[in-house]
């Protein structure tokens, strides 16, 4: 029994038996008597979730990510805390790397903490967006404490998800590069995330859409190094393409070494797209056209929202999609 | 009047002011007495510290670090988080940015919360190792809890440090340099941190051992932002060198792109060495010999000593210096 169920058999929202939880004055006295019957007849203590809607808050944050050691979690994970510094509030972070039973974990247990809501930050945490199975410790988490997830979509109540618009971008790019003149690009990635799915839908899109075969000769999975990208692309001599889309600016820079290995010139014989506009971008030669994701941004938006769902002032949108914007340097001709 | 004052009073260490605390075995009844004496004389409760030792333990450790954008800063955060975890510690993390007020006010926030120890995760928390007064606030903290400096040394008791030796792999790096037949050696950095002083020593002391001149005009002290570096290098046609030792691979890269500008060739024209041997390292072209300080074992030993004392075990040494290795790349020809 948990506030999701609770909700549920009174036939209200998780905020409104918050509410009456902690006795806000913007619920009525009828809506107050019902939930606090179900309550009763359920044998419900709200300790469980009052710490995370105001009840004896310790003002702290839950955080997991995946690793902090890469570029793009980083990012998020300074940004969140800033703006949760700025509100007051404390951040305990859990780094959970990318496998499921650790994931799954982490969330297990960062829950044990006193903490007033969660952030997942990656778009690891919404598994591959196919399976709903994947993503139910999600839901279960959100039993208990408002969730945040950065760069996946997942149904549920009291989750709360901002997105970057990956389709979009993938679409764009691949769209204006076989305007160009290219057909054969590789997708190029390192993971089955939510995102990275939402990557190769518009890539494969763009192809449709210009007529052009999706072939599974190029779509390459790999790890995301340097040396171990260039090596693959080294060997794989059964890999036919002009231009590469990665989803990553680590695996696109791996591309531009392979480049040189092979003495193509970047972009005349290989046009070179990354993802994430980070520092890697601007310190390989040529420099990397990226798409850039505005992870900053939106962090500001999820500590926001956060902030006004902890003092009962909004309701956050259950989903919200920010746009992406190709920044393009020198590795690219269109 | 805290644990410090105590422990002098009492004639002990701090370790044994914690043991009486926490009523250990380990201490004689006649030593006992005295502290205990001594704590009622002066009133002392002993609640702030003993939470720091064992009484009443959130399993919880602060990290206070700079920025976690920065890619050393986010190893070390990654490998202190990861080796806490497998102790069975969440660690709460604070992002103070560089300024001196903002730094103490982190670790003055941090010492609010329940936790058990604290770590400073950069040789900035060290001031320049140059004024006492610039720590004092770290001396004050270890009156709370055992704070462990991570890359900077400061003397005072309840603190533990461990470094790298900057010091001996600059001056190792710069004296190979002057071997192989260079005289000119720009000495690049954004920092006058402790660590960024002890690599400038080295350098310093390279050149004087050579009989080479120390020169002004020899150091840049500029933003970390590729850029932004390669910019001031060509902008400022004063400077005269023929290599460079840069104190970051940010920096590195910086001067790869001005050598790029200026058609000189890499390490023929210029030999550039970078420090820190980060993902940066690899991208850039050609290749940058970087020095590698070992973040990932320097975490891995903060925190098994951290453990040894937090259970009363082992006591860590004041001072740990661990060396650093040249990883040679493209980028140097010696």
């Amino acid at each position: 029994m948990n506030i999701y169920d609770i909700a549920k058999l009174a036939g209200v929202s998780i905020a409104t038996v918050s509410r009456v939880v902690n006795n806000s004055p913007n619920v009525s006295e009828r809506t107050k008597q019902r939930v606090l019957a179900v309550m009763e007849e359920h044998h419900y203590t709200p300790n469980v979730f009052a710490r995370g809607l105001g009840l004896d808050s310790m003002k702290t944050i839950g955080i997991v990510c995946p690793d902090v050691r890469d570029a793009y979690v980083a990012g998020l994970v300074a940004s969140l805390e800033g703006r949760l510094r700025e509100y007051g509030y404390d951040c305990i972070l859990y780094c959970s790397g990318y496998k499921k039973e650790k994931k799954e974990q982490a969330v297990e247990l960062i829950l044990q903490k006193r903490i007033d809501a969660l952030v997942l930050a990656g778009s690891t945490y919404a598994g591959g967006g196919l399976q709903k199975k994947e993503t139910d410790y999600i839901r279960q988490a959100a039993a208990q404490v408002p969730v945040f997830v950065m760069n996946g979509r997942i149904d549920g109540e009291n989750i709360y998800c901002v997105y970057s618009s990956d389709y979009q971008a993938t679409y764009e790019t691949a769209s204006a590069m076989i305007e160009s003149g290219r057909s054969k690009i590789l997708f190029l990635t390192d993971s089955h995330s939510y995102s990275a799915n939402k990557k190769l839908e518009g890539y494969e899109a763009a192809l449709r859409d210009h007529g052009l075969p999706v072939l599974g000769s190029r779509k390459l999975y790999t790890k995301n190094q340097v040396h171990y990208v260039r090596d693959i692309l080294l060997a794989r001599k059964d890999l036919d393409f002009d231009s590469v889309l990665a989803t990553d600016d680590g695996l696109a820079v791996g591309a531009v070494k392979y480049a040189h290995a092979r003495r193509l010139q970047i972009p005349k014989d290989l046009c070179i797209v990354g993802y994430n506009n980070s520092e890697l971008a601007v310190c390989c030669e040529p420099e990397l056209s990226s798409i850039d994701n505005f992870a900053q941004e939106l962090c500001g938006m999820v500590i926001d929202e956060m902030m006004g769902l902890l003092r009962e002032e909004t309701t956050p949108p259950a989903h919200k999609e920010v746009a992406c914007h190709l920044v393009k340097r020198c590795s690219t001709d269109f």
